[in-house]
């Protein structure tokens, strides 16, 4: 653990590497989506994976807990903990995990299960049945291939349907489009949210002409939430790696690059000028090795760089890394700054998801585009950890 | 954090996911690099980076403190605080670290530091004078043009050395030969071994030509460790992957995948039929974005997959991950086994040092070949965290 003492007040400070939010974009970034819900007339349920704060998930619902999706029971348990009574776990569940569901279903928390079998239906009903609770749960809905789900006409859906509901366990339906995070235009994301909707609501409809009550209709991913221009039919939006945003999403086209709001603090170690690379401390385990850049038009490698203000080094790019070492390098005839040993800069990641995940917690500045040479940090955001 | 009660006992239990190190196996690696070491001549100096566990550690020196080298000063500290105190800081030096470098050799720990310039020899000389202490250096020593350091002819090494030596600090030269991993044949790791020691040795040499001492020679990477025939010149030998192997080593054909002993417990959460995939709930997050084995002649995607004893299961690979979800698909004609949900399986993973670091400690079992179903769990090694 790096030894930050009680006298830590700018960017200039802790020990590199470290993660850093500006709270000043990510409070932007969560207005934004807040008034498109608002818009489209549904409730919005963040995805609380991506930064894993509760301090952070205070902007989310204007300072009171509301409603949010989890990825793992850890971050349900914690947010439970702070409050929070209305959770979505959407990870397909299994037997084994039914305890801590269970447990926190008798805290009074409305923690939702997510399936798409008969098989996990099931044992969900005699989960609940055992326990004397109900274990409200959504059935996955497949929309576009991705990952899990059952498509929105696929036979058993119906049956499944009535299996949750005569343990009284059917809360709705929940899909995902994650195929948008390979839309880049705003047609074709809005198209995805089409498709999204539409599965989502013809399953529901399904359901209901069966004679089975849906409560909910979940849709959302950072793509089509930002696209969706009709959402008639859905009850709620759910998306993640907007409070961040970051270069995967800006290749897109979803955001701005003036929107990232995680960065990693790293530290000038090394010149190699007959390579044209610089040296940092930065390396895949302060960045992970995400490099979902790679398959889109423009490949960012492990980053941009910015000085630690946040201004862009113009063409400068993290093209490699080892654990602990990161390579810096130009681009586009772009010159090699001079930045003696000592010096620190900030790279913006591929996927804020995977890169906070390497992080233990956030030191949080609010003034990205400030003049000063090294922002003041405000506050220290630590991370739910673990599964 | 997952509720394990003190009456887990094997790998069945705990919530998955979670990593698992195979104790026998990493006793045999750990025996087998000694006995090459023995061989050679050489002294061993283990890079901890792999599995930062003081526990594992405790394998590697016989059950007492010997040499280490480590990838932050948070390894340092840790090692230091269990009583090593022979330890190499293998990442290149930059000023803000110094005060936590002086700390340790005050309290009588040789903490060697590592740099390429006359610029960090110059701070790192002005830190010694300022606080009375030796603060012992390795220049890096760059044979193969991978990543740091410089070539064993560059013009600035004898000025460099003298700098050193004049504040008291010169320890030596150390060198790694990252491109290794890249050596597809033992007559290739063996020619990137002699290269690595020629460009150390040379160094060496040309330091006392000029006449500074010398004393440390430090060379090594998993796979020149693990193919050197002559390392005459060189004083000690380091690697780090070795303790645990990997599917890249593995492709390289350094060790044998029956010597794996990192793996990771998932369990099924889905099927899809009709696209040929089994979903489990170990995604990026338990495994991480490693595809080091993408650029091998064989890609093993996020994983090859074993059942929870250890045998492989034939052609089964985990293809795809996002944050909490694993996708495994079957090869080379293999039929898709039938696994009902709730099924634990084991992950090997790409890269050791990658997917340990997902993680935040390891449940420790001592029979990967065992026919048990699931394994006794035997111990819980925490990891070292953070910078």
């Amino acid at each position: 653990m790096s030894t930050d003492s009680p006298a830590v007040r700018t960017l200039a400070d802790p020990d590199t590497p470290f993660a850093v939010v500006d709270a000043d974009r990510a409070r932007r970034n969560i207005a934004r989506l807040r008034a498109r819900a608002d818009r489209l007339g549904v409730s919005l349920r963040p995805h609380v994976k991506t930064a894993k704060s509760l301090d952070l998930a205070a902007l989310l619902h204007g300072g009171a807990p509301g409603p949010v999706t989890v990825s793992t029971l850890a971050e349900a348990e914690a947010f439970a903990g702070a409050g929070y009574d209305d959770i979505t776990y959407a990870v397909g569940i299994e037997p084994r995990k039914l305890p801590r569901v269970v447990a926190l279903l008798r805290r009074g928390v409305t923690l939702r299960v997510l399936l798409d079998s008969i098989e996990q239906a099931a044992f969900v009903a005699e989960a609940a049945r055992a326990a004397g609770v109900a274990v409200p749960a959504q059935i996955e809905i497949d929309c576009d291939g991705h990952r899990g789900g059952l498509r929105p006409d696929a036979p058993e859906l119906p049956a499944l349907g009535r299996v949750l509901h005569d343990a009284g366990c059917l809360d709705g339906v929940l899909t995902h489009a994650g195929a948008s995070y390979a839309a880049y235009t705003a047609g074709e994301r809005r198209e995805a949210a089409r498709d999204e909707r539409d599965a989502a609501v013809a399953a529901a409809g399904r359901l209901r002409a069966a004679g089975l009550p849906v409560a909910t209709v979940s849709v959302g991913s950072t793509p089509t939430a930002h696209a969706a221009d009709d959402l008639t039919g859905v009850t709620e939006l759910r998306a993640g790696t907007y409070v961040f945003f970051d270069l995967v999403m800006a290749g897109l086209g979803v955001c701005a690059l003036s929107d990232l709001a995680l960065s990693v603090v790293v530290t000038v170690i090394g010149h190699r000028p007959e390579h044209g690379w610089i040296l940092t401390d930065g390396g895949w385990m302060a960045m992970s090795r995400d490099r979902g850049t790679a398959a889109q038009p423009q490949d960012q490698g492990y980053g941009l760089v910015t000085d630690l203000s946040g201004t862009l080094v113009p063409g400068l790019v993290m093209t490699a890394a080892s654990q602990e070492h990161g390579t810096l390098t130009a681009r586009d005839g772009a010159a090699l700054p001079e930045l003696p040993i000592g010096t620190r800069l900030r790279v913006l990641p591929n996927h804020a998801c995977a890169t906070a995940a390497q992080h233990h917690g956030y030191h949080v500045v609010d003034n990205a585009r400030a003049t000063a040479s090294a922002p003041a940090i405000e506050a220290y955001w630590p991370r739910v950890l673990g599964w």
